[in-house]
């Protein structure tokens, strides 16, 4: 028998046949009556000064309703993590693609064309372009008022800015003494690893309506990662009081990070002030891949000190991300000093972590928030070091890799430790130590870990019992793909012995849902999981006490299963939930309701590292064209720990999803520059690999309960994506004997790589 | 200083500019894409066997996409107060505009052509109008199945149907030895009086739009008093759980209790699950006047003893309802026994109320809920009875009206008890004593009283804190215009020292709101009130325990107000109210929500009476044209106690409303039947007062705390129209010596009076 009634369980979605009918609402399907469409004026230069912005032509275009510009609205600063930006460009643009006028009009064409119409007067600044030059002295200047600028409401305070340089963050973490370390290894590594811009692709654009109503009260619906964060940063810019902003969440067409900050909800929001009428904007997937974000490109040194028995003795890893014109890159790097160690035993670490501002299109959270980049660099290194060490790789990692108990990167011990069960699983499915299958092919294996969030980082939850005994969950998480309305629904149907069908769930609107953080960084599960949990079983309490007294039974004997209540040895003495939540109203005046909240499984009272750790492993096995460079996947394993997988379908949809993205950002993607200027904006040219292009991909589930999840889960939306770039790598290495450092692995560096080896033998490119 | 700085202050409505502007969404508002519009096809007979329905022609007709009859729905009985009919007749109608079959197509003339185009084939059955009739043995029944019938789950259980016969409930209330208080009375009075049917005239007529999606899921947007009835009713009908619907409520155009039960709700939600698009129903005004419902006419006879001395000693009071065709008419039968002996005391007492059944167009609850129907007659005696005597009305009245301690109907102690208050200063008004302003004008008094709502009737509320300190009231209560929506908001301000500006609401949604009973019998200010307090009060507590830690200060110490929390003692050690709202989700993982939950005033556990009685009364001074009976309401003064008006000026507007409502119920409405048919079907016809008409209106409020209420306050939104029609009649016997028993008081009635007084001299008619 199992051991959950729902959790589990392999059920459909909740929204299955609603999304599969095509009759669910994303935030390009939003119309309003009499709504305007708007649009936004980008800057051609990547650093300017505006002299002079002329609407007139424009504004006489017929049709158009509205263009405003920096001066047209409040001066104030705002961001998603650090305030260093204006809604639209006051006096300087830092990047191609900054917004410096916003147009409304009563069709697309009309407001086009008025873009077209303005005209601006610039006068060009000095640009910088390169995060490593960036990060030098002397050079340009990307924000001078670095000095003056703090973090938002909702991000917490760990941001340490160097004024006088680009430098927009610098964070240090050290365990043990890092140089002893060192000076007792028998051999150190010293290796350079970078990883560049991926986009996240997703296939729904950023799409905003708003509306403010003669009274000034606002609403926007926009999809969104996290509404409480779009409703601070507009009462920020508009200096409205949060009472008066309401933001729907619409069902969003993914995310994977690249939807957590606004970008069109501003410019809906200031037109619809101004004309009064409602407005709604749709960014092209040219906007998108020239005005958005990606991932925050990094360079990664990793120096480590081994024992001549595999031990590692002393890590210390310097990771120069490149946030871009605007510090969205900050909470990967604050992540990155948990975390870049990689899931290994190591006494002695040092990690540094900067964030540099240049002149390019912005960095921002991606699926995996700065670890992958972490993981490139360690995983690839881990493969050097066991082969001059003459160890199997798998073997090296099951050595080093963490225990229960280990301390994590700032000395805490860990617990629910399950990344051995990965390493072993995932060998094991691959073929590990198998004879190879063919010439040219090979089998690479990495290990993964991931922590939780904690800075700010709640969730609420109110679970809401009706008169029948189903019940209604209300929370401010979205569900951007991933399917956490099924999951939270599980969860309380499970506490409070209901079917799923007995479920229904709002979630995502700042006015109606608990305050939550929003969706990022693998965290639902474990904190609106746990808000959820806390909420219904809170219900649940009310439904016991009650039930105690009308069934003359002790609370602790009673049980809630197959919608009821009953004494649990005698099944027969009880009653329908309904008729306890009747008998409430009736005899209590007090509909049942719960209410709940989560800041994960910590005490939430440290802002650095707190339980919950999530762990996995990746193994490929390639074959590549020496000819060609061309690298195929012949099969990839994904092993993932989730604690207590919540519904098993779910959870293998998202590793697939995350594998299938790791494959592609390994070998196909890459935003590319050009004076910071994207060159490839187009998806023929920014190439996101397809299902054609994938590789069977097998999906393990281990489960190390975490006990301060709900029922044990940790979740886990980022972990499969982490490990895919160094698998494949070290795959690559074991298939021809090169290795490549910088991501994406092409056929270029592939064959670059090989003639070099040609020349002089096996060693790292670069 | 004002004891409050929010409450009891005149503050604008928080939606007047939207509505003011036209931005707000009414349920004649709602419009989707795809949307069809549905119509019903009504019986033209009260009473018929309905043989065939033919829907073949009317399929055919273009545009048409669905035609249902009853056969083809789920068989479940349904009913607002008893399960006593189905959303489309099945085998039977029982009255004129009972719904037979329903069309939805792609335009409103195309289904009003389907509907013509329905053939059906009926067997006429013998029919039953007059109540006094349809109460007999051996008369026509309405419902032979009477015996099988049950109340609805919101409904509670006071329902004593007699089998066999048309009557749907009989009710009792003793008190004392009512025929020893005759006895022992010097004399005794046996009156006989009616009300007619009068129309709830509310100018949105009903609307509702449903759209079932594919995966069964059902929204529902409709202009509502009571969301959750709505869903309650939907549940049953369509045998599916609460879970899978919602219930949003619309503003609405006004209810007084006719927006109280589905209309067109059900229609829309059958034929959006047969087409697969959204439906929209409105109804027409004649269906509106012919086929909804009306406030239940009664037969009320009162019989009072007195002493000389003018102690009332004992009253019996018999009153028959008339439903109609289906017993919406429970609840004003129910409450009849509570409250029929008015506000007076009474040793021994004997309430009798029955329901019948007739052919006709319903009854249900309307402004008042059966307690005008009482004091009309009880008021009216009052005054024979004074006169009999030698003493003046409003001695009289003084010297018999209850005290504080004196014993409700059921024994039970009153308490907050303000007649006496507002009949000294209506007197005083109205200038009671005063001599005649001229001939053919006369002074009227009356007083009143209104019970509170027991059964069942619970209100929840949640009180959720913005990140800055502003916040957020979940309500099921509907603003049906009365302004519920900012009494909630100035609680919840009042409670947590912020302004009204910094409170939003969402209410009557059954998803995301808590459960409320609805919007009837004066409960919201008591109940969701108190509801809405608690949340807020919750709320404040956690606020208050995690400042009382960061300002190292005693909880008891700490104050709320002006957005800040500090130490009442020190004011400026305290912190912004925002700070507290971030610390705590910051460092406690808890976004700040309270809950809250209210049954009224008192235990809930009783089904009868419990404290929290309203308190008014009335005067009017009138002038008749004894040429054409024509009477002119010169002033009218009413006086309210509202425990603690939470906003004066939305109570006066309240108090205006009502009396208006109250002057045209007295003086002009009726629906008027033959044989089943109501034969004024419009608003040229069925004639109500216009502003034109209308005479100066003074209103007072008196404010008697009561205790249990939120900041003292009783509410009422009903009592302003509950004496207007006794204070009026009362006026015209002193402007020219006639009485009239049967309202209204038509010119017709007035002058036939008068002729009888000529040939017989003072008596009441009939």
């Amino acid at each position: 028998m199992a051991k959950y009634s729902v959790i589990g369980h392999r059920l459909p979605r909740i929204d299955a046949v609603q999304k599969a009918t095509g009759k669910v609402t994303f935030g390009v399907d939003v119309r309003l009556p009499a709504m305007l469409y708007g649009k936004l004026l980008r800057s051609p230069y990547p650093h300017a000064r505006i002299v002079h912005i002329e609407t007139s032509r424009a504004a006489a275009i017929p049709g158009v309703k509205a263009v405003i510009t920096g001066q047209d609205i409040p001066e104030n600063r705002v961001g998603y993590a650090v305030k260093d930006e204006y809604c639209l460009a006051r006096d300087e643009v830092r990047c191609i693609g900054d917004p410096v006028a916003a147009v409304a009009a009563e069709d697309e064409e009309a407001a086009e064309r008025a873009v077209e119409a303005i005209e601006v007067d610039y006068e060009e600044l000095p640009a910088i372009f390169d995060a490593e030059e960036a990060a030098k002295p002397g050079v340009p200047l990307v924000h001078p008022d670095l000095s003056s600028y703090t973090t938002t409401s909702l991000m917490g305070r760990r941001f340490s800015p160097q004024p006088g340089t680009n430098i927009c963050n610098r964070q240090q973490r050290r365990l043990g003494d890092v140089e002893r370390g060192f000076r007792e290894s028998d051999l150190v590594f010293e290796d350079t690893f970078r990883t560049q811009m991926v986009h996240h692709g997703y296939i729904e654009p950023h799409a905003a309506m708003a509306f403010v109503d003669p009274s000034g009260q606002i609403t926007v619906w926009c999809n969104t990662q996290r509404p409480y964060g779009i409703r601070d940063y507009l009462a920020t810019a508009l200096g409205v009081p949060m009472s008066r902003i309401r933001v729907i969440g619409t069902k969003v067409g993914a995310g994977f990070g690249g939807k957590i900050s606004p970008r069109v909800e501003p410019g809906c929001v200031l037109l619809s002030q101004k004309t009064g009428r409602p407005v709604k904007m749709v960014m092209t997937r040219e906007e998108e891949l020239t005005a958005t974000a990606g991932r925050v490109p990094s360079v990664v040194k990793v120096k480590t000190g081994v024992r001549l028995d595999g031990t590692i003795m002393a890590r210390k890893v310097d990771i120069l991300f490149d946030t871009g014109a605007y510090a969205e890159g900050l909470p990967p790097s604050n992540r990155a000093i948990n975390d870049a160690a990689g899931p290994y035993k190591v006494a002695h670490l040092e990690i540094n972590s900067t964030l540099v501002y240049t002149n390019k299109m912005r960095g921002t959270p991606f699926r995996g928030l700065g670890v992958p980049q972490a993981a490139w660099a360690v995983e690839v290194q881990t493969d050097i070091i066991a082969e001059r060490l003459g160890m199997d790789p798998l073997d090296f990692r099951l050595k080093n890799a963490v225990d229960e108990g280990d301390p994590d990167s700032t000395g805490a011990p860990l617990h629910s430790v399950g990344v051995k069960d990965c390493l072993r699983q995932t060998a094991q499915a691959i073929g590990w130590g198998q004879p190879k299958s063919g010439p040219y092919r090979g089998r690479g294996i990495a290990a993964l870990h991931k922590s939780p969030t904690s800075v700010l980082s709640a969730s609420g939850a109110i679970v809401k019992l009706n008169e029948d005994g189903t019940l209604t969950v209300l929370t401010g998480a979205s569900d951007i793909g991933q399917g956490s309305d099924t999951l939270l629904c599980m969860i309380a149907a499970e506490v409070l012995g209901v079917r799923l069908e007995d479920v229904s769930i709002v979630s995502a609107d700042t006015e109606v849902t608990p305050f939550d953080h929003g969706t990022f960084s693998s965290r639902l599960t474990l904190y609106a999981g746990n808000a959820v949990r806390h909420a219904a079983t809170d219900a649940r309490q009310q439904v016991l006490r009650l039930a105690a007294e009308l069934l003359e039974a002790p609370v602790e004997d009673l049980e809630t299963r197959d919608r009821r209540v009953f004494v649990r040895e005698q099944p027969q003495i009880g009653m329908p939930l309904a008729d306890v939540v009747l008998a409430s109203i009736a005899s209590r005046g007090r509909p049942i309701m719960g209410q709940g909240s989560a800041h994960g499984p910590g005490t939430g009272l440290v802002e650095g590292a707190v339980p919950g750790w999530k762990y996995g492993a990746h193994a490929a096995q390639v074959e590549v064209d020496p000819d060609t460079g061309q690298v195929t996947v012949l099969k990839f394993v994904a092993t993932h720990d989730y604690g207590q997988a919540i519904n098993p379908t779910m959870a293998e949809g998202q590793i697939e999803g995350g594998v299938g993205m790791g494959v592609s950002c390994a070998l196909s993607e890459e935003v590319l520059f050009d004076g910071g200027r994207v060159v490839n904006p187009t998806f023929m040219d920014y190439r996101i690999l397809t299902s054609a292009d994938m590789p069977p991909i097998e999906s393990h589930i281990v489960e190390v309960p975490l006990p301060e999840g709900p029922f044990g889960a940790k979740g886990g939306g980022e972990p499969s994506v982490i490990a895919v770039a160094p698998a494949i790598a070290n795959a690559i290495y074991d298939a021809i004997g090169v290795r490549i450092a910088d991501l994406p692995i092409t056929p270029e560096k592939i064959l670059q790589a090989l003639d070099k080896k040609r020349r002089h033998g096996p060693k790292i490119r670069g």
